[in-house]
């Protein structure tokens, strides 16, 4: 594509740039300044940098003295670390020097940050903005404005940033009736350089709507696309442009079919820009079709092309979900994306505006020349670059390229600090150019170098340094979780409601038992039906009564010798077998959760995606536990430590995670060698035979599995007290438990084992929201927690424990934020919260509802549809420990707040009551997650996130007190359970002599 | 001592010497002959060289066809294996050749191994020997006679190898009265060279006593003697000689005390000798002391001098105990050290004939050397040889020396093997003096070099490849169990009678509770009785009843929050104190148990050796749990698991290791961070007290150890049922383990917990004797596994599964050796058998002896004391599963026999009762070792060993089935049972930027 010429011709005008601006140091690495220091030293220490960038973050939090001083004296009071003079003196001066140097040392550490917001953002309001914005102006800068403020929490929140635009809008056109245009003003007196409107504004789509997700693309794009063309509306009305900003890669493509949707119901105005990011692998394909779309459609349009700011975070999320990574990962791919993705947009100018928004000079030039080279007229394209970033770049280019736009964020500290982290990110990261040019002594002849080429070069470096990919004893490759659905991809939306569809049509048929290898059929039959809509029959499910129970535990213990000698290896192989059918029946496994339980595309999904992780993750534990252990080293002696199965496991499986509980239980039984008889919930029976249907595909051996499916009242009793059974495994209810635990411990005749219980109860969950909680994190994540599912998981939150500084702002977001919760069926993918698993569960949430009405203040409850198995979700404040409403399980979306009046009553509070499963805290003071650590005691403690879907081998799940018996399944440890230890000790020694 | 002068006149004359036996090969080094083959490969491959030294152990019991051809291709018949060519030819024929292929390779590798051991052994038979003897000295050697045999597992084995050596006797009157002096026949005609007498026998002591033993060093010389004596006196009367042999370190101090007390009773006739290894650190001081000896007493005796042959054993058996290596690990050392004592004797040769018994020619020139030197006679000493090794240097020496005599083993070869072994393991070890020379190529110069030098050489290449001493975290050295008494050691034989005549005076105290760090006394008492002689009162020890208890749990749980907070490094600390206090007081302790419930003194020790290595096991394995560990590897989250105590543990501990289980119960509930209610056995509330003495003197904080001691039927329930215990650890019978089970699993009002049981129930163990076993070993340690403290061990073997084709020969002998067994109080270390625990004991036991009579047939019942709870050791044949002596625990001194027809059968008995405990299997067949691994379903299971004293680390102890939960006690599992498992997750991403 790019020819040599072209590129030495970039290379040289890039040196004589170099050379042009030589000596001016933007302030960011001005060592001179406060913030210049504090960035050199993040620069030096990555300790360091992490303390500092979070102390940012949590800053504006800490409006109170003593939050300011307490919070310095975390970060920075250690002695252990190097910490820059001016801070170590503050942390110190925290601890020692009293009331008055607490106060003094706020005010500076306040002061300083403030110096360095500032230097990002163009005013902290409006007017400050604008007397900012008329001074780059003057200065020969154009400028777009857009609000600060990421995380809208709920549908007021986004009315009021809606409102906020509104307002910009107003102040611009007045404001801007004064500005000259730039460039001479050869066209309109509106009009920069004679063909860009002055007033520029950018808008971030996912502030208009709080419930964007990429898996109700639709829906999201309806609700963003009324709010924006409000703002949009106003700014044809005074000719200005607009820009769709792109935020993170998951919405991407509701950004992308927002853009058009608005291009296109305001066709016949021009001044509609969106950005894109060079470093996603999908650009080259969503430019190509875009451009194509505007020729197509005679609509031109502008795009800001930039790099992208969120390479760490999509990288982390590809990867903690075990996605595909969107992004580049070699830096120079990006900036030879760029380059490309630039000519692309050059060669199309007639459909499309380019705006060129980089800080990297050889980015810069190569686009410049590039225009230069295709002939492209310099009104076909404009340069921007970031308010505060690389002011000797903005200046130089000024001369060199004339159209240069700065992007200007303006708007109050807190919901800005996401932007400043990123802007402190993108100055200090290895790989940053600006850091690279200005900060390092970086050969300029890299700097300037093809992009591809170094990118060629880097990738040599990393074939030549790559390492076998690390596998596990006998050839297994190490375990992963299984990807959770990543609904940006359009084939899984689609996926769904074709899934749907097709277990929709084998609604009402009937379903045997499954026996000794065999399919049994009994008159009895259980009724399954769509909790959204209980007139729907999902499938009629044959009941075993004691006879079949009897025939399937005699089965599973005559296939048990057979089963427990085969090798370890070889029944993991059952498994990994297990796990192919499910990945490959996944979305119609998914889709009977959908119809028979409610729950919704997402949840349906993971519940599947964690059946397979336990298949994978149990079927490597067993190799592992299958190769004896070596003890001790003394001569003459070998001892080894082996595993033996016990016989047969009864395994009791709940009705809320069907398939992945299930699935779980019953394969951790059976990869150790013991055999299994399974009764699923009777609210889920058909997800149970999915299990069966799982285990037979995979040729697990007649007797090794066995389903009964059946009423607990008739057989649940017999199965426990049956003298075969050895283990029982069973998750559900507190009471159920204890009754089992109880049945169980008693030994009847013909009984070869004391019988294990490996049980999962209930859970009384609590999060506490600390006075420096990140409430855009906490609320949304509290919702999800508490209400995710209805609200039906032992993990569940129930408990929001919230301190009493932050009590009024918090519940305020998070009322708002629950508002915008639709209630409705599960299968409809704009929908969050469902119907309840049945009449019974309906009766029990509706009950606790009227206690809690009666202990507390309702604060919110939700409509609900008129058919199926609906509760309102509800907010219930006021709520003490004493309270039935903050001790009993509900399995409901009922959420209780209570109010405490300091972090260690948070921590009594959420410690008071019989449950230990879950837990969590939102809190950025690190002494106070060190103390949650220690002190909140539950089974699964969560810092700073949701408090369910506990993903295998990384957390590990189960509690104790009264939710469990201190299981964890999923984890190093659960399969132990199923086993019992053999220690083998030989003298080898014979005659004296030993080898 | 030695000049260089001398060292060079050694050195010239020994490259003199090798030069004249230039080519001379050994036959066992001479590769043309089969075992010379064998012998090489056994050098060049360690794996060849285990499997064909074990196949020479088991070879002599291979006298049925189909055996012999089984073992073959168990040995050597796998593919991977690289086997020299005759035995692969053997292997395969033996599976594809059929019955004729498989005859004549049984024949074939008969004839070979029959050469081989012919090599070694001058004779099977006392004909053949002697005429063989007379052919030795027609060459001019003289001879000392031994009669092959080491094991002697009954006395009347013992009779029977006097009465062998007493026809020996005879024989070689008969023969030597024809044999002509050599040496010229200067003096009388009995004597050779003018001094020596021409009949000369060795003896090996321990072969007249079976059960000697170091903690009986009277009672074993004693016996000895008297059987030795019927044997000297013969000796005497026809002026010949004998030699006691030296056997391993342990009887060294009986070998040296009989050797003396023999000396002294026939103080007026010479010929006696004792044989003394010069590899062994104690020869300079027991030489020296011997020297003095004979010259005080003027007693002229004659010294054997050997290096030593039992280097492996001696070096494994002490690491196995913990104990100072004996010998000398450096192997130029044992040659510096012999000429040291050669030296030492000649220097003495008034006092001491010396017998140099070496085939090292550097020693032997440096003896001859030195003896001209100090201008030593000729006649005060001689040059010793084994039969059948080094035959050039047995021959070139004669002529440079003159006086040689070669040591003369005959008999059959199953006694012979062990002889056997030791000669091929001289042969073949890489630092034997005889491979160097003649199989390899070592360069003369070293091999006559100073071993003063050498030894010098190799400590410093030692020193300078010595690694660190391996460290655990927190700077605790690793884990090494408490050495068991060595009672070779004169201090440790004599501690015990001091220590037990100190706790009788402190007989008749009082003792009083412990709750929350302060003595609580009652009225009501348990008296404490020696159930060796119920009249005398042990102790008196307050009972606690119901209230006493309410109070322990409630200190207990008071102090649980600051227990459970201090780290678990500063709890492992408070362990590490109880251990030192208990390895100060180990001796009082010893006694205490020796008196209050009738252990033997190593078995009294050993439980409080076992208490040390819980104490320093648990405390490291907390530091080890202490430390979260780290789960998943995604960024942007962090996952660690950690545990978490649970409260207060109920201890209910047992009385037949009244202080190992109830310490290593109660520090795995302290250690990690319960707190403790400590109900003892009243049984033992003696020793429960010397518990909680130790917790005391370690410091441990009021409320973490309380001591209840009580009667069950007042407070057991109740302990067990209180809702503010979480964990109830119990060692004790199946009955009220399972009744705790029961009454733990039942929820009580206020109850935090699901109750965890730990426990650890009976046993009916087993023990296989397979077709090919060693029945040396087998016999004593049936015997001590079913006997040892009286049967009273949960592990103890009670019955013994004998396969048909062996079964009379090792019932015959095992009834002898029964027979053996001296029956009397534990505190008197003659006796092997003491009193049971109480009368309730006895009368159980006694009332399953009549079962016995009625089901079985009593084969051997003992004689029993008058007073005290005594039962006779009762032996019962013809047992079969159906029969309750098969099923029940009997926790006494009552052995079942059971014949089976094969091994399937024997298995197939050995699992076929509620209990999986432990079990063993005596066997020398590969495969069937590896069935037994895989199909001998109990928690711990021995190969060719005891089945009782399972050690901390090495052997994790606990069963299955009614055995017991399949807890492993002194495991790397076991303290998570007294743990609830935490599993904390943190989202480390904040603003989209993670560490």
């Amino acid at each position: 594509m790019k020819n040599r010429e072209l590129n030495a011709r970039i290379t040289a005008i890039g040196k004589e740039f170099f050379e042009s601006i030589k000596g001016e140091t933007p302030s960011v690495f001005n060592k001179e300044l406060w913030f210049g220091k504090v960035l050199d030293w993040s620069m030096k220490n990555e300790d360091f940098k992490v303390r500092m960038f979070r102390f940012v973050d949590v800053f504006p939090c800490l409006t109170i003295g003593e939050l300011l001083t307490g919070h310095i004296k975390e970060y920075f009071g250690s002695e252990d670390q190097e910490v820059p003079a001016v801070l170590r003196w503050g942390a110190r001066s925290a601890d020692f020097g009293g009331a008055v140097g607490a106060a003094l040392l706020s005010k500076a550490i306040r002061y300083n940050l403030k110096m360095l917001a500032g230097q990002f953002i163009v005013g902290e309001t409006k007017d400050e903005a604008l007397k900012n914005l008329a001074r780059l102006r003057e200065d020969g800068f154009a400028a777009v404005v857009d609000i600060l403020g990421e995380a809208t929490v709920s549908e007021e929140e986004a009315e009021e940033y809606v409102k906020s635009y509104l307002e910009l809008l107003d102040g611009l056109k007045i404001a801007g009736k004064a500005w000259r245009p730039l460039g001479g003003g050869e066209g309109a007196e509106n009009l920069d350089w004679g063909s860009r409107p002055k007033v520029s504004i950018a808008v971030k789509p996912t502030s208009f709507y709080s419930q964007t997700k990429p898996l109700n693309l639709e829906g999201s794009v309806m609700h963003i696309m009324e709010r924006v063309k409000c703002i949009y509306e106003k700014v044809i009305a005074m000719g200005g442009s607009l820009c769709i900003d792109m935020e993170s890669y998951q919405y991407k493509d509701i950004t992308l079919e927002l853009f058009r949707r608005l291009r296109m119901e305001y066709r016949d105005y021009p001044y509609l820009g969106i950005a894109l990011q060079s470093y996603l692998r999908d650009t080259d394909r969503d430019l190509a079709e875009l451009l194509a779309w505007a020729k197509q459609n005679a609509l031109p349009v502008s795009i800001r092309l930039v790099k992208g700011a969120y390479w760490d975070y999509e990288n982390i999320r590809a990867k903690q979900n075990g996605w595909d990574i969107p992004v580049y990962t070699i830096k120079a791919d990006t900036d030879a994306a760029f380059e490309r993705h630039a000519r692309m947009i050059l060669e199309n100018h007639e459909f499309c505006y380019l705006e060129c928004a980089s800080h990297n000079i050889r980015s810069i030039f190569a686009v410049l020349e590039t225009a230069r080279d295709l002939g492209v007229p310099e009104e076909y394209y404009e340069f921007q670059v970031l308010y505060g970033m690389a002011e000797s770049i903005r200046k130089g280019l000024l001369y060199k390229a004339g159209r240069i736009r700065l992007y200007c964020p303006y708007g109050e500290m807190v919901p800005g600090m996401g932007y400043l982290v990123r802007r402190l990110l993108e100055n200090t990261s290895n790989e940053s150019f600006l850091r690279q040019t200005f900060a390092e002594e970086t050969d300029i002849g890299r700097l300037l170098e093809d992009p591809e080429d170094s990118a060629e070069r880097e990738r040599a470096r990393l074939a030549a340094t790559a390492m076998k990919a690390v596998v596990e004893p006998d050839g297994l490759p190490l375990f992963r979780n299984e990807p959770v659905a990543d609904f940006t991809k359009r084939e899984v939306r689609e996926a769904f409601p074709k899934a749907i569809a097709a277990v929709r049509e084998k609604f009402g048929r009937t379903y045997p038992l499954f026996i000794n290898g065999g399919e049994v059929t009994t008159d009895k039959k259980i009724t399954s039906v769509n909790p959204a809509d209980p007139s729907e029959e999902v499938g009629y499910v044959c009941q075993a009564g004691v006879e079949e129970v009897k025939r399937a535990i005699a089965a599973a213990k005559a296939a048990f010798p057979a089963w427990r000698d085969i090798a370890p290896r070889a029944r993991a192989e059952y498994l990994l077998k297990a796990a192919e059918v499910a990945r490959r029946r996944i979305y119609e496994f998914s889709a009977w959760q959908i119809l028979e339980i409610g729950k919704q595309w997402d949840q349906a999904h993971a519940d599947v995606t964690e059946a397979i992780d336990f298949l994978e993750y149990y079927a490597r534990e067993m190799v592992r536990l299958g190769t004896p252990r070596q003890l001790g080293s003394a001569p003459g002696e070998k001892n080894h430590c082996m595993y033996e199965p016990r016989g047969v496991a009864a395994i009791i499986a709940p009705w809320n995670f069907p398939l992945a509980i299930s699935c779980g239980m019953a394969s951790a039984a059976m990869v150790t060698g013991n055999c299994v008889v399974f009764k699923p919930s009777s609210l889920t029976p058909v997800v149970g035979y999915n299990l069966a249907e799982i285990f037979r595909e995979a040729g697990v051996p007649a007797g090794v599995f066995n389903f009964v499916p059946g009423r607990s009242g008739d057989i649940g009793d017999f199965l426990v007290e049956h003298p075969d059974i050895s283990i029982i495994a069973f998750t559900g209810s507190m009471e159920v438990g204890l009754n089992i635990i109880e049945k169980a411990a008693r030994v009847h005749p013909g009984q070869a084992h004391i019988k294990r219980v490996v049980c999962e109860m209930g859970g009384k969950n609590a999060i506490i929201i600390d006075d420096d909680a990140n409430l855009d994190e906490a609320v949304p994540l509290v919702l999800a927690s508490a209400f995710g599912f209805q609200g039906q998981k032992c993990s569940a939150c129930s408990r929001v424990i919230v301190l009493d500084t932050v009590y009024d702002q918090f519940v305020e977001r998070l009322l708002k934020a629950a508002k915008a919760k639709k209630i409705g069926p599960a299968e409809d993918p704009s929908c969050d919260v469902g119907a309840v698993a049945d009449a019974d569960a309906q009766k029990k949430v509706l009950r606790y509802i009227e206690i809690g009405k009666e202990e507390g203040k309702v604060l919110y409850m939700s409509d609900i549809p008129d058919t199926g198995y609906y509760v309102p979700i509800t907010i219930i404040g006021e709520i003490r420990p004493e309270h039935r409403i903050a001790q009993e399980e509900i399995f409901g979306p009922v959420l209780a707040l209570m109010r405490v009046k300091n972090f260690d009553q948070a921590l009594e509070w959420a410690n008071s009551t019989r449950f230990a499963l879950t837990g969590g805290i939102f809190s950025r003071s690190p002494e106070r997650l060190e103390r949650a650590r220690r002190e909140f005691r539950v089974g699964n403690l969560y810092l700073n996130r949701q408090v369910t879907g506990a993903l295998v081998e990384r957390q590990p799940f189960g509690g104790f007190h009264m939710s469990g018996g201190g299981t964890k399944a999923g984890g190093f440890d659960y399969l132990l359970h199923f086993l019992d230890p053999r220690v083998v000790s030989e003298n080898t020694m014979r005659r004296g002599f030993a080898p």
